[in-house]
């Protein structure tokens, strides 16, 4: 958990990133048009990148995810600039990677998401999902649209920037806390169990209110109605794959386990989720709700286990695509203090980081009548992680987060995510605060 | 091996086919632009389809390749016309995927080439090998230059188009050969080690012929003095990768095999596959090279097992995407004996199916002084498999070969490994030649 656990400089860490980038970086400046093989270049730098700075930031005790933003924010526009972006050549490929490592992540969570243990945890992860959903979004859309801050007119519409700012409040990731629950070995405390319940809560919450914003980002009206339409179809995808999932897969999945030709497994609930995140998104609903459907649906099949070992390593190849992809977009010489506004980014971001802790930790008391650790819970439920980063990513796209407010909203999941883990450890010290 | 080993109909086959690919037909009716969710579908349309074919094609008793090729003769304009090609929105994206898929797919073959082994096989390997390369290339190119057939004036220039129909007829596939002669138990025998042997000095060889032939469709100079060239370049390639990244990789290896980010093996060894690969296309010879340099070199490490086992899965999504891709460029309506030249075509495939039996039977015959089934080494190294089909691949999009020369190609490849695994069970079953 210490610098010391990095041993002694290992030199050829940099050393291969170097090897692999450099040439790009001379390919790139020779002004020729980006062909196949520099593609490959770029993906070969993001993936040897992704993984060492996941290394450096896993023996720092911080989750993989802060390295592969780092490991974007290295090769994106703030230093190297390897990565193509907008309408360069390869940006549409490096694009659609990074989707489908997106994807590759929620179709994981819905794997792992047992649907069952969360009904038995009840009433108590629920209220404790509801407010930690509710007092953030709240505190996120009171604060952008009526409080005067430093970056109130950027970007689209004020109410629906609120509203996004809000959203990326709302979210909990479900893979670091349970990776941090796990390293701490408080997994089957009650703690544990409340918190992981109530992360799977939110992050169902989570990708349905993804849902209606990027309705709002696609130009969707900012009504009541229109909220309530995405809402609706968002759950009654859901419902409805994974019922009716739930009763047709099972019967393929017997067929498909019988079947000998290689990669069977991988290849058709790869189809499988592929093809759901698609009839979301052609539903009206957002890719990731289809992909999250698809993982659960597979859980409930005697394919379990043969899907989660062979999706787990081409997960582990596309989801780190888009998280150096999300770290690219950050540009991180606005926090430069000469430059225009730096003090006001940070002030924002510092802002949201306490508007994203005071919501989630307040959660920890939603329960008054259960005796347990309230702060370990509250605090379990702080690192936004992987789906606060989707949310501000789709708002970055859809140009309704402007620059600023984006690398603000970036900062704020970063700083969240990386303080969880060693306060969540102290908090796990402490005995259970009086009913 | 036979039509009763697949039971009773299984309409769940075509059917979940269907549900996956008439979306995408449907959508596509529409004349809407192609999204990310169409293009999502056709993936996953190729996955499913490749996966169900090639269980049918193995069921059958026959390589799974050849059910990934007839899959993309369903999905291709045969028939749906759903893969996107061309300039169509979407195209470039299929294309990357697939140009993975040949360097997974060559990455493996280095990973699972043993060299040492080979070296000891020796001579007799070494002769089978030769022939089985200079006969066939012999035959073909003299056929197409020297005697009158229906295609000669087709596609670019006669001894360019000539050399790339000699050079597809010298591949014979390692992977179908060794998977025939694991489910026969004939690996240990004599004639297994000496099959096995030549077929991987032969990919070998035919890669280096594909760099040479990669040089010419790229506009190279048919001289005998740019053919060295390339073959320099290749050869030196692989040898200066395999000996310089035999002394420096394994001490890498030793580094990342103690790393503990989720993927970490996978990751920094396709990272180091893409690497090279685009190092080798940038030397001035072919991916593929580089890829399978690749592999060479961490099978000598100790990372081998793990990279085997974390890239099989991967490879197996990648590898049927270029097949299916391969397949759905072959247009079998030229086939129909109303089309115009299609008897010409029919002859043609037939000539050079012939001629690739004959030319890799022959071989069997190169080492008269040992004593083995010659027939069964023949027979061993017919099927051309993957490394025929990138070679008419290369030839198709280089503008090289004529659509009736790539489908009379095509056939050839398809005839030859579909053939091969019964007659090679048959001729097992005979007495050696007298020597």
């Amino acid at each position: 958990m210490t610098l010391g656990r990095l041993g002694r400089p290992r030199p050829w860490h940099l050393l291969l990133l170097l090897a692999l980038a450099a040439p790009a970086v001379l390919w790139g400046a020779e002004g020729g048009e980006a062909g196949l093989p520099d593609l490959l270049l770029v993906v070969a730098a993001m993936l040897a990148a992704a993984k060492l700075f996941g290394e450096v930031a896993e023996r720092l005790g911080a989750p993989a995810v802060l390295g592969e933003l780092a490991a974007g924010v290295v090769l994106g526009p703030s230093l190297l600039d390897l990565i193509p972006s907008g309408t360069m050549p390869g940006a549409e490929i490096i694009r659609f990677l990074s989707e489908l490592g997106v994807i590759l992540l929620l179709f994981e969570v819905g794997l792992e998401t047992d649907l069952k243990a969360l009904f038995r945890v009840g009433s108590a992860a629920a209220l404790v999902a509801l407010v930690g959903v509710v007092l953030p979004f709240a505190l996120g859309y009171t604060y952008w649209a009526g409080v005067p801050h430093p970056m109130m007119g950027d970007g689209a519409d004020l109410g629906t920037v609120a509203i996004f700012i809000g959203a990326t409040l709302t979210a909990t990731s479900v893979g670091i806390t349970a990776r941090v629950l796990t390293d701490l070995g408080k997994m089957e405390t009650t703690e544990g169990r409340i918190i992981l319940g109530a992360a799977v809560l939110d992050d169902i919450i989570g990708l349905v209110i993804l849902s209606v914003v990027s309705g709002l980002a696609a130009g969707g009206e900012l009504s009541l109605g229109g909220i309530s339409a995405t809402f609706g179809i968002a759950v009654g995808f859901l419902v409805a794959t994974v019922v009716g999932g739930g009763l047709l897969i099972p019967r393929i999945a017997d067929r498909v386990i019988r079947m000998r030709v290689r990669g069977v497994v991988v290849g058709m609930s790869l189809a499988f989720a592929l093809a759901l995140a698609a009839f979301a998104s052609m539903a009206g609903s957002a890719l990731i709700i289809g992909a999250f459907a698809a993982g659960l649906i597979l859980r409930g099949t005697p394919l379990h286990h043969a899907v989660d070992a062979e999706v787990r390593p081409v997960a582990a190849l596309l989801a780190p695509i888009f998280f150096v992809k999300v770290g690219a977009a950050a540009d991180f010489t606005l926090l430069d203090p000469r430059a225009p506004g730096a003090g006001g980014l940070l002030l924002v971001a510092g802002v949201l980081t306490l508007l994203a802790l005071a919501g989630k930790v307040a959660a920890g008391w939603a329960v008054p009548w259960l005796r347990f650790r309230r702060l370990a819970v509250g605090i379990g439920m702080v690192p936004r992680g992987e789906v606060g980063l989707i949310f501000a990513d789709v708002g970055r796209r859809a140009g309704l987060l402007s620059e600023g407010t984006f690398n603000a909203v970036l900062l704020m999941v970063m700083l969240t995510t990386f303080l969880a883990p060693p306060v969540l450890k102290l908090a796990f010290g402490r005995p259970p605060e009086p009913t």
